[in-house]
């Protein structure tokens, strides 16, 4: 009798996709950095990191904020760690403590950089090449002056359409980056993310951002190298019934059973990350001798709970199993969120926030 | 210069909406019991059953699981702590250690309790009244003894569309009740959660279970009394930059700009619980004396960023206001939830989720 769903973590997996993308890089000069923000993808900042620093040699690492950086300097000491978000009064004295490096997103930025400079590091420069997100746009970075320019250890950019290797914004962005680094001749430089490290040599310059090859997720589908998936997660049945037809099913009672069947009830929910979009879509699925079978959601996600038909799962593999799967190595992240209308990114994301998982390593 | 998003939870309101669904109630026998589970959907299990305790005298409680329960019962020395999910093998220590009462889900859970008794309390049954969910069906129950029967201090069911006060199956939920009851003529009774409180003194019984209401939510539109907002979400404004006719915003540059404008680029994200869906419907609010000005969602959320179109908002407040609203009184979570194409409890509990909040409490 278990009701806690689990989550199993691989690092050893995360380990294998990192050095599987440092094996395909056009350079072996090109620095392979870990992006672990938001604990990394949910998965565990200092446990991802110190996987990457002990057994791969990863020096790099990317933030979003500086607490975050001090919660990888901890297992990281001598990396460089990077914060994307950049400094703010919040934060600042993690800077100066762990010898963060900023990532300078604004003018604002730069000037609070500039008057604060907690630590000796040279900064990044983000700069804006089509994303229109984050980033001094061209125009900002005319106003700098040669001596201003020149205190940047790092100048990047981001890729808006990376994960479609055809989208014509990829080349336009590259050029435009190439064109702007022009300014900061002493500077390294970084462009691509996971999915813009697949788009080839032209995009990975002296630093790649792997974030979501390393936790499973495959931003571009059939791309090689392949990221295997990371995770395990998985939630005890606590119920079988029966169900007749004309009876309802879940909240709003949305769901009218048309013939006789059986449901299960499992004990995770969208408290625990599993969108309300996945139903009706979603699935969990029965494992049994290498075998998966799908029982589809039946009635709304609750906050602690979701229920499934089981009516087509052969009668023993019912009994047997305790707990379904909800991701696995059939079913990844990426198809999860698929079936939620949405992207792997923001189900890891969501169920790496889950308080309530029996957690483990391996 | 800030960079990390705030949440602000107010905990008076959350003991205003006590106080105000306690005086609502129609009989002062009812138990007006507190629903913190999942961490009280995210704003702070501790924080909220400490003030309910002290301020209020809430000697009820309900949580998911038993490890929740512990956390309560550090807060709450002499309450009733009931979990809703039942006993398993995980938590079943913290039953011994913390005196938790269970609610027995299912005839297994009923087994493994009576094997493990790890304390004496009483446990709550579920029973199934029309929502397909947890609990005994009918026919579980005619297999009890009349001592099994009698060694239940609470009999609870839940109901599917308490949010539709018009629905039929209330009705018929409330007579399955009534009907099944009878077989457990000495335990307490409790059908109603928020919503179905507002369905009336029938529904009330001996025990409600007030969660959303506690939290600023309002399942039922227009109900009275009305819950009062308890959050208050504000992110900072990390740049505001120009946007020119055919330039592209957001990932999959999914957005084309039609006319020259303005951007901003706001420090929250999908990583801080802010749905990808809440993009192309959602806002972000400048406030300004008491004026709130709406600035459209532009651009896909990112896990860290979300980017608004501020062209619409006067210059005087673009410059003063640093940090944009997400959540405030005059849009709530269940605002939120409408335009996210969901519930205002997923979009609580998610926000609720997030790591990177300056959090503060009042």
């Amino acid at each position: 009798m278990f009701v806690r769903p689990r989550l199993d973590i691989n690092l050893n997996r995360i380990l294998e996709n990192y050095l599987s993308f440092s094996e395909a890089r056009a350079f072996s000069s090109t620095i392979m950095a870990a992006v672990v923000k938001d604990n990394a993808y949910g998965l565990g900042d200092k446990e991802v990191a110190q996987t990457l620093f002990n057994k791969a040699g990863c020096r790099v690492f990317f933030v979003a904020h500086g607490f975050e950086g001090s919660r990888v300097r901890e297992v990281a000491p001598t990396a460089d760690i990077y914060v994307l978000q950049g400094p703010g009064k919040e934060d600042i004295s993690c800077f100066a403590k762990d010898n963060l490096i900023p990532v300078i997103a604004s003018p604002a930025q730069l000037d609070f950089w500039n008057q604060e400079k907690p630590n000796q590091q040279k900064p990044a420069l983000q700069i804006e090449t089509g994303l229109n997100r984050l980033g001094f746009r061209e125009s900002e970075i005319s106003t700098l002056s040669e001596t201003e320019k020149n205190q940047f250890g790092m100048i990047l950019s981001h890729l808006a359409c990376a994960d479609e290797p055809k989208h014509k914004l990829n080349q336009k962005q590259l050029d435009t980056f190439n064109r702007l680094r022009l300014s900061f001749p002493k500077a390294k430089l970084s462009l691509a993310a996971s999915d813009g490290f697949l788009l080839g040599a032209p995009f990975q310059f002296d630093i790649v951002r792997l974030g979501a090859v390393l936790y499973g997720l495959n931003p571009v589908p059939n791309a090689v190298p392949k990221s295997k998936n990371v995770i395990r997660l998985t939630a005890p049945i606590l119920q079988i019934a029966d169900v007749a037809p004309g009876e309802c099913v879940g909240y709003g009672a949305e769901t009218i059973i048309q013939q006789k069947g059986k449901i299960a009830i499992v004990s995770i929910g969208y408290g625990d990350g599993i969108f309300r979009s996945f139903y009706p879509k979603g699935k969990v699925w029965f494992e049994s001798n290498g075998q998966m079978f799908p029982a589809p959601m039946i009635g709304r996600v609750s906050m602690d709970n979701l229920i499934c038909d089981v009516s087509q799962i052969p009668n023993d593999i019912l009994n047997k199993n305790q707990f379904v799967t909800l991701i696995n190595d059939s079913y990844t992240a990426d198809d999860f969120g698929i079936d939620a209308g949405t992207i792997g990114y923001e189900v890891l994301s969501a169920i790496g926030h889950g308080i309530r998982f029996i957690r483990t390593y391996s």
